[in-house]
């Protein structure tokens, strides 16, 4: 995912994630949270990758700290929290930023690759 | 790669990108650009993920934005940046962020998994 958003400044919450070995459940969580999220006051878009070694990181953004608590605060975002620690993460950091500046590049050929 | 830091504030680089299926050198160019900015004045850390959609994230962290300037100023940065637009990447985006709050969490057992 790719987030177009608006100029800045605006905030962003790094979280960065080591999975463990267990799924039951995480693909299911996972999307169900972007979808919830995407729902919140101040939700701006979010963006996210996990490589092959099992280190994530998700980048959601938003429009104020105030809005980040709110969801923070949100009953089902806390029971994935909860459960993120009990089966799902062998650790992760979470950090807030205010985004002071953005550039955007694209190829002018409409995002092609260069020898297509 | 998991990057342990000192406590906020100080500075993110969110470095989301797009491989196009150009692979000409990128893995090289990507593992030098990290041994290399982990020799630059201000340099904290790195974490860096990408997916099998070929979406990536990487985070670099820095302790002003003046380091991050000289950081983009150094030549073989700028090579590589161009090899990015001419060759590996079909968007970007860099946003620099200013991190006010951060929050590491580990499981107790040593970063076991539950079912270990």
């Amino acid at each position: 995912m790719r987030a177009p958003l608006p100029p800045p400044p605006y905030y962003a919450v790094i979280f960065t994630s080591q999975r463990t070995t267990v799924d039951g459940g995480y693909d299911d969580m996972a999307d169900r949270m972007v979808a919830l999220a995407a729902e919140q006051p101040g939700y701006l878009g979010v963006e996210s990758a996990r490589g092959d070694d099992g280190l994530g990181i998700t980048v959601s953004y938003w429009r104020s700290p105030e809005d980040i608590a709110a969801w923070r605060r949100h009953g089902e975002h806390q029971i994935a929290r909860d459960t993120g620690r009990s089966d799902w993460y062998r650790h992760y950091t979470l950090r807030v930023a205010k985004v002071e500046r953005a550039y955007d590049w694209a190829r002018e050929d409409g995002n092609q690759d260069p020898n297509a």
